[in-house]
């Protein structure tokens, strides 16, 4: 897939943000691993988080942050999630705001925090001030490139996007940076998005805007079924655009809630596409069915399937498959209703299989991008989920990742 | 893990039993394909079948021989499922029923039948045909191995045992052969297990024992999260033995569940062990919860996960991904309650990673069979779940397997 926002400058897009990215020597391979994005005008801020009951102490830390309604920076590092951690952990996703307040010359509570990478090991607190003094001193307009690399882990590339709408006539502009790969199926966020606005909005319809967001993106995507420890989405709004800042769902916030959908969709996608191990990117679009719920438990439940996941990879046009894992989903349905088809060509119609163009399949089976849609003939609702498949590749990369 | 119970004279051992397996040319490889057990004296018969809403023609046509609560003879095949076949499987099923009755001289709602192997696809009639007529009459004392040979598709061995018990003061025999091997997560039976008995034992009672004990063996084991068209376990009791009908839930109906208990579950674990390209065989035992129900699916959700299962067939000792299973279970926890092993050794203990001995560990996650041991400190249930791991070749035969 082609994300049709990609744009380096991300989260620096927005007038009155800066970002850096550094190597603080908390990945292994010393690549980049602490990044800062900066804020010196007060941001509305709003956060989704992982519903994971063992969750990593920078979610707690965030949490109170984004309780508080405002925010300065965002600091994030990979390598470490910090993550069942205990009191340590709690204690130093703390000192870490501390350090960034202290050189920022903000509250602590300012100071959304995130990691990502193993589970199970204190942050290295030596490395990690160090790192993140260093990156606050080259804060810059053009620092987003260094950030997006920063928070990577089995990311094949950074993701990065930005957007510019107008809002009552004022210029108004969105960035955005994301990791993902492994360890995704986010209950309501995925690894690491940070969405940077200079819009002006209240905190409160910014973060109603992106939990309805997160909700038809994010939350829509799976690559491995398991759902992180630390996943997070954090929008920072500053409002340097100067636009009439929104306070009730008018217009202009349809408007804002659109452009972060647009932003949302293209980087859950490119998340997906960029799965651990992953050489197809498919889409799986339910229609028919009662409810929005229905269709998305259906469309979690092929997406799932490592039956289906590795035929894709095989590119054998298996609909038992398909159809099976649709079966099993748990929603009342009659197979005597259901179309199931892969890019254009119905493979399953009513009950059995259908007759069907064996070249023009393998055509299909052989593209990068494949779209399977599964009409339930039960009602009027839908919903897409994104996926890929799984190869030797990813259980190469699971199998050799080192705690 | 080792079959305790292994014994190649399978569904035979009980007296009163004959069975076959011939080649009929259904599977591409040639190899034995179609099974049929028989018994002259009628049996009773209990069934347990798919929960799946895409099951397949068999499973209707043998659940409406479950149904009459007799019958006198299963009749299975390999290399094509007979699932969404529409009608055409319906008859199919059908009229293999009333090719087995005819050559046996019984009614066709007497022949349990089953299949297994490529979804919709028809079954191919004229060698089904020929194959049943010429196993009925090679049906002989000794033809379990082949039965138990015809009915495999990925599994790598047969998996047969054999039970001897006394009731009454009578010698009472079961014997079972199953298969298993991929899209394995019964939420109800897996994909085959054919046993014979010949005990007398009330039908409903026999189906009642067959229901509670397919509930903690056969229901408590995935390989790969994939719930199968096909599913089915039944059991047929002849009454051979002679000792007195089982008609209450008294002592000989304990002891009767008893060996069925201990049948199904070395079978269960046989077929999670042999799972499709498993490298090792994994015991999740979760302890301290409110409910059976909670302990199974907090079980399932680490058994599930291909983070947890890539991690193992790697050798690498990722707790961390085990105790994020855990959190996404979707059961209330607190993870400072939460004690995890692998094996004897502690890794996670009340929210923080373990010290433990790198090298004892490095033993335990080189071994063949695991323990993954949670202790949830919730409450006094428990259960126990089955798995395999994840490895290349599961990728491989699942991308080159053909449909």
């Amino acid at each position: 897939m082609v994300n049709e926002f990609a744009n380096t400058a991300g989260v620096t897009f927005p007038q009155g943000f800066k970002a850096a990215g550094v190597k603080a020597g908390i990945k292994k391979s010393g690549n980049l691993d602490v990044a800062v994005i900066y804020t010196e005008k007060e941001a509305v801020v709003a956060g989704t988080f992982t519903q994971n009951a063992v969750a990593a102490a920078p979610v707690y830390a965030s949490k109170a942050v984004v309780a508080t309604g405002t925010a300065h920076a965002i600091v994030a590092n990979a390598g470490c999630a910090n993550a069942c951690t205990g009191e340590q952990g709690d204690k130093d996703a703390k000192k870490t705001q501390k350090i960034a307040a202290q050189a920022l010359g903000c509250d602590p509570l300012d100071v959304i925090v995130a990691s990502t990478g193993v589970i199970g090991v204190n942050l290295p607190m030596d490395k990690m001030e160090k790192g993140v003094k260093e990156a606050i001193k080259e804060l810059s307009d053009n620092g987003s490139s260094n950030a997006s690399h920063a928070i990577m882990t089995t990311d094949t590339h950074p993701k990065t996007a930005a957007l510019e709408i107008t809002l009552g006539g004022k210029k108004v502009r969105f960035g955005v940076i994301a990791k993902g790969s492994g360890m995704i199926q986010p209950n309501m966020a995925t690894m690491l998005c940070f969405i940077t606005t200079d819009a002006a909005i209240d905190g409160k319809l910014a973060q109603k805007a992106l939990s309805e967001v997160v909700n038809t993106s994010f939350n829509m995507i799976s690559i491995d079924g398991d759902m992180s420890t630390n996943d997070m989405v954090i929008v920072m709004a500053n409002g340097a655009a100067g636009n009439e800042k929104i306070t009730t769902e008018n217009e202009d916030y349809e408007t804002f809630k659109a452009a972060l959908d647009k932003l949302c969709k293209a980087l859950a996608q490119e998340i997906a596409d960029d799965g651990e191990g992953a050489t197809k990117f498919l889409t799986i679009h339910v229609t028919g069915t009662k409810s929005f719920a229905d269709a998305k438990t259906i469309g979690m439940s092929v997406a799932k399937s490592p039956l289906v996941k590795t035929a894709f990879f095989g590119a054998d046009p298996n609909w038992g498959r398909v159809i099976c894992a649709v079966g099993y989903a748990g929603v009342p349905m009659n197979p005597q209703n259901v179309v199931v088809k892969f890019g254009d060509i119905p493979v399953y119609v009513h009950g059995v299989g259908a007759e069907h163009d064996a070249e023009a399949l393998a055509n299909v089976m052989a593209q990068h991008d494949i779209t399977i849609s599964i009409d339930m003939g039960e009602g009027e609702e839908e919903a897409t989920v994104w996926t890929c498949d799984f190869s030797y590749e990813y259980v190469k990369i699971n199998g050799e990742y080192h705690t």
